[in-house]
């Protein structure tokens, strides 16, 4: 083959490169290894740094420092903002009630399905949109006298499709308003915005949610993250020991990851119109040439964006009916793809994931391959990866007809 | 002054620099960005990445690779370790019992706590010898019928004193024979070696324990940790999500993170040796610096070595009786050192650590300085630091006559 064989990355959702101001403010923290809770001047040093990347991360969606918390990822932060309005309120004469949906992440699954079980609380999960979005509305009927929970996923990490938390959140404090009245525990609205930030604007001001969780791998950042707590609310760390994030998260602080956590917000903050239009942009590209490159019905948009179902402007699920994500990926060695969630990844080429069968026939599952372009995406690449997709799905037709 | 006020750190016990190819090995690690549960190329490299550095962190202390799990630090390991056996316990009839003492880590006393006030456990906080460690034999006698776990430091961050694990191993190996025939469950041992690791010797071969806390902070690695679970016992991850480390850690792998943790165990199985010596020497050189240069009893020992009472040979606490440990580095602006773990680190100059109170005398533990050294600890910085120490003694001492 005359052409070279670039490999093009279009797994973007599954996780990011390193800024390269990122890499620079981790190398620098290698400098300042002083123990934060050290009263001395090397310690002072870290402190600083720890304090400056959590004013960073606050600004990145309109919060206070004060209401930022590290953690050591996402996973972390869903658990803490779970368990911690479940146990704080589990005092309300019957179990607590929350509200979710079942394709939220693992990281948010797990929790509720394992308070399930322990008999801790009663879940309602919700009967999402054709592209796994959820109505606010019909969130806002869900409501019973003992929900004390509400968390979602910001942005459908497979779909891309987003929550209009906007809407949400005036739902919300109306019947938060009501619920006063009638001596009924507040609503608390619990946010994992792990694939939406850097990709869209996000900002407790406009929207006020309560916790809010934030994963650094997912824009640019360290494999670490942080749980935003509106001031006044509890959290209780789901690990006991020393008094390091005013007595929210023990451990001695990871300076180098949370000095990159910090410049990676800090970019975000910055960038954020740039990096959306360019993201949509090349999303735009893709679609166009996939739909041109390939024979009518043969490439399908899987969630096709209206007025109402407003998506993420960097991901693009497609499926190839009657053929296998998987089996179009094992026959692109150049393309790094994936047909769902690298947390729960398979390479079964007849599978599809959980969400995807919720919302789709299984032929379109089945079909199903993820695309999600990055702040690095050309269109020559994406040029490349349609080139990429045609010859493996021509092969495999090929093949099987022989 | 015309000597150059050079800054010699000497809280090594706190945290350490990352060492040169541990930088290195994490800056490497930028370009393996990979997510390690992706199926192409770049998640097979970053996937690699993780299983080098597992295999490396279990060779330093004689283990397999699949017995190593990476938490996010030492306090994660620690309450998943003793979470873990006391919930896959809590069937025997009463209550399970557990054997620690009182002068453990925070990561450790306080998940105690947390179980003793939820009324899950009943307790035995063993008495600790003169310089806070436990006699084996001591901690064997204190076995009941519902004992389930032994929770210990395997090196004191604050005395430097060793627990003597062989012996108790071989306490435990018998007791645990016995309660096969009497049909009562195993008890397991859990220790928190992260002040011991890279100063001595750690191997889970010759003293067989059950659970083994790492912490990549205190050798010269980063602010990650790792749990050693002996093959066939139970894991409970405190975070529930996806299906990483086996179902035993969710959460996207902290690739740089865990790729300096196998660098920093590298040197210490290439290097413990030498760093032994090294720092026994330094810390010799300070003790005879220290005697010698302060008026008999103006500068105490706290807990002197004998045949029995072995010690870390980096760590050297002294006391200045009559004064405050914290008045003195006060006054020592280029000694970096401190009076007691940082983890609750505290200024008072009139408080010492609970640990220091339980030993010594009140007088004794105020006058506390903890100095330890590291591998770059030079004769010439020790000089120097008791250089400092002299100046601010007779200083504050000068100054209290005024």
């Amino acid at each position: 083959m005359a052409r070279e064989e670039k490999t093009v990355y279009l797994d973007y959702n599954a996780t990011t490169p390193y800024a390269s101001s990122v890499q620079k403010s981790m190398m620098m923290a290698f400098n300042q290894w002083g123990n934060p809770s050290s009263s001395y001047k090397k310690g002072k040093v870290a402190k600083y740094v720890v304090e400056k990347s959590r004013e960073s991360v606050a600004n990145m969606i309109g919060a206070k420092a004060s209401e930022i918390i590290f953690m050591s990822g996402g996973t972390e932060a869903n658990n803490t903002a779970i368990t911690t309005v479940i146990r704080e309120w589990k005092h309300v004469e019957r179990k607590p009630h929350v509200i979710s949906t079942k394709i939220e992440h693992d990281a948010t699954l797990k929790v509720i399905e394992s308070l399930l079980e322990a008999n801790e609380i009663r879940v309602t999960f919700l009967t999402t949109n054709s592209d796994g979005s959820v109505d606010p509305e019909l969130i806002g009927r869900s409501v019973e006298d003992d929900t004390v929970l509400i968390t979602l996923m910001l942005a459908n990490n497979e779909s891309g499709s987003l929550l209009d938390v906007k809407r949400l959140c005036s739902v919300l404090e109306k019947k938060n308003h009501e619920r006063i009245g009638k001596g009924l525990a507040r609503i608390h609205l619990h946010i994992d915005a792990a694939q939406a930030l850097g990709k869209i604007p996000v900002s407790v001001v406009e929207t006020p949610v309560d916790y809010l969780t934030i994963v650094g791998h997912k824009f640019y950042g360290p494999r670490i993250g942080a749980l935003y707590v509106k001031d006044g609310l509890p959290v209780r760390p789901l690990v006991r020991g020393g008094g390091q994030e005013k007595q929210r998260r023990p451990g001695t602080e990871n300076t180098i990851c949370i000095a990159g956590l910090g410049e990676a917000a800090k970019l975000v903050t910055e960038n954020i119109a740039e990096y959306h239009a360019h993201l949509r942009r090349m999303k735009d590209h893709l679609k166009e040439a996939l739909l041109r490159e390939f024979p009518r019905g043969t490439c399908v948009i899987n969630f096709p964006e209206t007025q109402e179902q407003t998506q993420l402007p960097n991901t693009l699920s497609v499926s190839f009916p009657g053929l296998s994500g998987n089996r179009i990926l094992a026959n692109c060695p150049h393309l790094e793809a994936s047909t769902g969630a690298a947390c729960h990844s398979t390479t079964n080429s007849n599978s599809a994931s959980a969400m995807l069968l919720s919302l789709l026939s299984e032929e379109q599952a089945i079909g199903t391959i993820r695309l999600s372009v990055g702040r690095e995406t050309t269109t020559e690449e994406l040029n490349l990866a349609v080139e990429y997709l045609k010859e493996a799905v021509n092969k495999i037709k090929s093949s099987s007809v022989i």
